[in-house]
């Protein structure tokens, strides 16, 4: 049973078939750390807990549909707090980053942060850095305290500010050094995370005693590996009001159409979700599942006949989805945003101007379209309890982590545990709605629309995602995970 | 690696210590069964998925925090279609029932039961029991079509109607036998599931080939195995607003006390998590943690403390905390209602009437105590989002089941995966907060309240919990499951 | 103390400058119609009631602040059940019409319509056109009885669909005619009045004995003399949902600007008073109040203060605002829409994009603004509480009026009573904000935005307003009246 | 044309039955005060308007249902800035008490009040009272700036703490004496309102330039002449919560019944409103409407009736009905808690267990009976839109009148316009349902509840309703009267 190491994670094999992708730790480039005793163990509410410090062994498998025999696969190693710490509190000094687009949940995972590193650790040296990567270097930072924190989760948005791009690792990782700040806590989507990766990179070179963690943010839940991403949740309660809202103006008229934009610029997640949390919504597009609006099975041609049968119709579309389509049809040259997203045109408007186009062409059939994008509303409100717990959760394990001396890591949900992941494993891939998988089926059979695929499609689908899986059941696994 | 079976579970073992504890099959006591093709292959909307089909050797571990080279533990089979079925499309004759208190999801359960059932399976008898198990025997059945069931999602409580007790095992087999029933949906908590138990012996015992079927519903989640029960977080989120006005109530008034009771005979999930996602809580009290009012580091005592310390307090109580405490105090006879629960006192005015005397007795200090009563405010909404997407999955699990000719189970969400669990694992105890885990430790840490645990408590009950887990980590791997 | 009559209504005066606008009454062109007495003498409901018919003469006068020996001025007849009836119960054949655009509230409008004629009048005979005024003539009726409506207060939109234009009247009367119908009422805005009005003429000239009803619906409050329209409170509070979200999303950028799009083609009272409910809003634009973009004291140099101020900023823009400044900008014809309003562009779009090529152009300050456009999510909501009321007792009174034989009127609230108002009343203008009064003042000082007006448009701003008004304090009345 | 005038108002008649109730003066006692040109003629949001300033003369009617000769009326003083004060700004020294129980709104209140000064006339001396009455000779003060309440309606209660009782009329001027307070601002209940007569008869006789201005503070719209109390709103909305929970609780059990007991100690305002906004409640019971339990005509025999042919039934009831039973039933003694209210015994409570007791003694019929009491989380949440506008507009007319001169006053909405009422009008007595007028039968109209009055209490009823209102239609003008 060998283990192997590189700057991103370490892998140790085990019987049975059991790997560990294991993340680095602050003594592997810097030797003869200091360690101290974990000061929980003189917090008296920790006092009643008999096991309460996370077993060195503690390992979470990324695959939980096994087979009798099979292979034991990957796992991750447990978040949690250890024995031992290689902080002393005094000498900890914080900081916290925001980065990219609003998500619910934000604030609260700052507030924990700040109140998990000062009544478990006794840490009282926490910096905001004000509006993203670009802060760093840019602008003021805040001074992060419980009482600054104790009443921002009860607000949306970040407390911190945001911004897209502004990631000169360089003048990041000096900025970290002359500030002496040796805990750097990144919240941020995937590239962000791809951002933390490389300042950990860095800091690793300059042999500095700063660990470096991630906090996956996403409101899409693209990011891989992890359960779902905080905010998600959320997000799916308050799309209902935009679809409701949609299926009340598409009843109200004879034939209404009610179109509903949501996030999702390379998944379809909260589409499908939200989708499913529903049961009046007649058609979901996602940017997984290509589609065509012209001719035989095309989208139009099934939005016709829906109207036939009932008058009116429901459709979800995610602003990723039909890209190909858009791109085509606005021969638009795809530009960059800072942050490196495809500036995307609106596929929503697009998509309701070209339904508008064929029934106005077609004259046999008036429409009335309605169309709605309530992003700014979902992105902009405050996590709901069940976020609130997770980020909560969250946040105390990114902590326990660097007061570990693990560094180079995204903290994560992994089949319902928080776990600690290199973060190569986050970066390497979207995570992605599998549209041969039942999650989808289900879908689809609770929509009753067409999958938009011909025979051709169809195989050349099923082969694309044999490759990556080589898994029993691969993505599979996910499908049955509602609450996560 | 042997095999053992009886009337409720047949045992498997593995490599590794792998364990399954599988669920009955009808060919288990009728040999013979003609089996069909499952229809969904016809069914358009999978034509897409790649492996619709559980393999027929899935399980899921019931945990999934591992050592590289410990045992692989209990697992249970995973849910989901099968290639075959055991039914006839035209044979089937369903029926679904609803026992015991309101909880929100059980309309999007029947809605899901029905629908799958129909547009899945191509299913068209299916009767809805009214009143709970008496109405097998008393009252009138309902016939549930697509049609019937297309709204009652968006509307709390059970259109079937529901009551306690009534459980006449023999009249109800008569029952199913005489109207031809030969699947039963059973909605309930552990009581009902209990008589789900009891019904399957009767119905194996008479050999008919009659799937019955356990749908677990408990607001308190106090059904173990699962990783929460349905309706849960929708009853998290709504109890946020009782809390906020406790908080704002007690703010507001000079020594303000806010005393919320929530939902929890035997157990204290909802205040414990109720508690976490909030952030104003000042004490938090379950069943599971004992408590003293009089004297050194007593209750009464820590509201004086807070008091002077902040100027209010709140406080969140589980129905079923310091039941010892009022039954010495009332001298209360331990009635049982007719489900078989102890009528339990309302713990909430008691409480408050005890902490008001104290203050009136001292004089010292005056206060102002509001209580309040949230239950059937949040009990009886309808489900959130996340919610309705679980009583789907679950719904469509059950359904895939007794369609496959398993019986005898219970379908539960394991570890963010649907799995059937033989009726006995879900029966033989309670889920329980473990309060010597850490999920506990972060109320305490978060509320800072005293433990209201001596020392000698303390190792009674490090020494209670050492017993039945056996395991490594025990019920502390339930501790990192937010959404779960 | 003379009396005039014409088609429209019926002027009455006396003494102390008291002038009452009355309505006709199908006597006026009908001599020697039967009475009944109102069956609602033997309602036991009613048996405690000791003057529940309205009194013959009461009034109610449209302005509320007199002076001490100032005229009385305009009254209209107040609504209520009279002592006698013009129809038997078994004559009656109701029917009832909703046009034009979303309003929350229609449903309870048409649910109380059908509940007062059959539980108050015992009439049984009540039908639902489909669509809109072509309903009359192009498609099916809907029979519409308590059972049928019971629940559809709940819902948002209209249970019998609506449509604009479509308004052919010889063959709506026609069709009223060989129906047999005898009261028609008919929900929907000035347009529809305007509709309304033509009908009664038509229904009048052939001398049917029908009762022509309106009901102002409203979302934008634009008709005058009434209090307000149902809905408008919904409406109000809603849209709160749409301005956090936006301060949210500005707040947590750099030089964060939210806009925000709310209704009001022609006046701007939902965004004033959504902007006058909230407090996070730093500039409101409605289409009363001309603003320009470019140059000192423009919107854009006000944008950039408050930017250098504060950080951030929101802005509320109703759909009407600066249509003169995009009609130049694009140059865009005139086009109508099929029920006669302009075809308005959407001027958040345009106003969004025109701030971000200023800052854009300007490259010294980098702005982040988000766009939101609620208005779907607004209009396709249920009623709330206060508006449930309103409906109901708007709906009763119209009831009531037809009964009693009065036809040509809108039923419609003033100074808080229920009054009779003549056609003419409500479509010979639309109700505006009048930016010099109070009111406007009010929210000025609330936003601290400039008034965009130079001391010559303030001139002729006033000047306009000097002759229409003609009273004592005119249209100031309105001011006060939050919650109407 | 006489005047007349006492300490706690000027009478002044006027043409055609014209009468002026008009409120005190600090002229009145203190001749020769020096006045000023009010601030806001060189506040820029004003400078667009016309006549910003309310004319000397302007007067609001009590009553609006007019006949063509009959007389004009009660009228009162229009509230609004005055062209003069009495007030130099860096003179004024105001300070804000809040009294007796929560009620949505009081946060915006205080705000608008803060910023009302400071904005609009420049003061920026304003003290917060800490709790209630007692506060000004027991507790610590809070200086209250703009930037202090920025955010405070946003959240229930108020941040200054409310207390009952503790009214020292003389140790509470001498402490306004004390510390230079010049403008008071009260806001409270009919209880506080009396404190503040007394308060302002005190200030009077001491001579001081002190101004005395009430806020009218009831969720129970218990307060007199005005139309309605800032709160009522959003207490209305949120019962829905509470009475759709107790439907749903009903609706699923074999004889559900729910109870749902509202706020309203002497009127059943909330109560009827609530019931009326709702379409599901099946009997509404009010302190204004004498009931029975037992016997023909009965409550409990309607119970059964309902039962019988509904299955299941809600009943609301307010805190204050069916006292007298209660009594009887308890011969309780009628103690008085600080404030004077009759302390309650719980009416919910008792009507539930003589429910339950009635069937369980009966045995034919074996109900469910789920009770809620959503008191708190009604009183605690913030206002919605409309009772922030209102607020808005309430707290600037109080302050308004204070620059002006004017004192001894409540601030009031009556017939849509803000006014200044005389205390002794305020709390001469309280506002009642009035369960002979038209409001009443709808309700009873609406729920199909019996009257529960047998014909001798029917005759008494309105007999002694015929004595204090000797008016044309009386307090029936206040039947229509939805939204206010």
């Amino acid at each position: 049973m060998g283990m192997e190491s590189n700057f991103q994670m370490k892998v140790e094999t085990g019987d049975a078939g059991y790997v560990l992708e294991d993340v680095p730790h602050l003594t592997d480039y810097i030797p003869d750390l200091t360690t101290y005793p974990n000061p929980l163990r003189f917090n008296p509410a920790y006092s009643v807990v008999k096991q309460y410090f996370v077993h060195v062994n503690d390992t979470v498998p990324q695959k939980v549909v096994v087979h009798k025999n099979g292979p034991r696969g990957i796992h991750f190693r447990r978040a949690g707090p250890r024995q031992k710490v290689y902080f002393n509190s005094d000498e900890v000094h914080a900081c916290i980053v925001t980065c990219g687009g609003l998500c619910p949940g934000i604030n609260t995972v700052i507030r924990e942060l700040v109140c998990s590193l000062y009544h478990m650790y006794g840490v009282n040296k926490v910096l905001g850095i004000d509006g993203g990567y670009r802060g760093f270097y840019s602008k003021n930072t805040i001074p992060l305290t419980p009482k600054v924190v104790n009443d921002i989760h009860k607000r949306g948005g970040t407390i911190l500010g945001t911004s897209r791009g502004g990631h000169d690792t360089s003048k990041i990782v000096d900025c970290i050094q002359d500030r002496g700040i040796n805990q750097v806590y990144i919240i941020g989507g995937d590239g962000t995370q791809k951002g933390a990766a490389v300042i950990y990179e860095e800091v690793r070179r300059r042999g500095l005693k700063v660990a470096v963690v991630g906090i996956p943010k996403t409101i899409d839940n693209d990011i891989p590996v992890i359960d779902r991403s905080f905010g998600f949740d959320t997000a799916v309660e308050e799309a209902q009001r935009a679809i409701n809202a949609a299926h009340v103006e598409a009843e109200s008229a004879e034939n209404g159409v009610g179109v509903v934009k949501l996030m999702g610029r390379y998944c379809g997640f909260i589409a499908m979700y939200a989708t499913l949390a529903n049961r009046d919504v007649d058609c979901c597009l996602i940017p997984e599942s290509p589609f065509y609006l012209e001719g035989n099975g095309g989208l139009l041609e099934f939005i016709e006949k829906r109207l036939k049968e009932s008058g009116h119709m429901v459709i979800v579309i995610a602003e990723g989805a039909g890209q190909e389509l858009l791109s085509e049809s606005l021969q638009a040259t795809n530009e960059q945003d800072a942050s490196g997203n495809k500036q995307l045109q609106d596929v929503g408007l697009w998509i309701s101007q070209r339904i508008r186009d064929h029934f106005a062409r077609q004259c046999k059939m008036s429409i009335t379209l309605k169309y709605i994008d309530p992003t700014y509303m979902i992105r902009a409100i405050p996590s709901n309890a069940s976020d609130n717990v997770y980020c909560t959760l969250l946040a105390q394990s990114a902590v326990h982590g660097a007061m570990a001396g693990y560094t180079g890591y995204t903290s994560g949900l992994v089949n319902g545990r928080q776990t600690y992941i290199p973060f190569n494993r986050i970066i390497e891939r979207q995570n992605k709605v599998v549209i041969t998988d039942r999650m989808w089926a289900r879908l689809l059979s609770s929509t009753n629309q067409p999958s938009f695929l011909d025979s051709k499609d169809l195989i050349e689908f099923k082969k694309a995602e044999e490759t990556p899986t080589q898994q029993l059941d691969g993505e599979s696994c996910k499908e049955d995970k509602p609450g996560n």
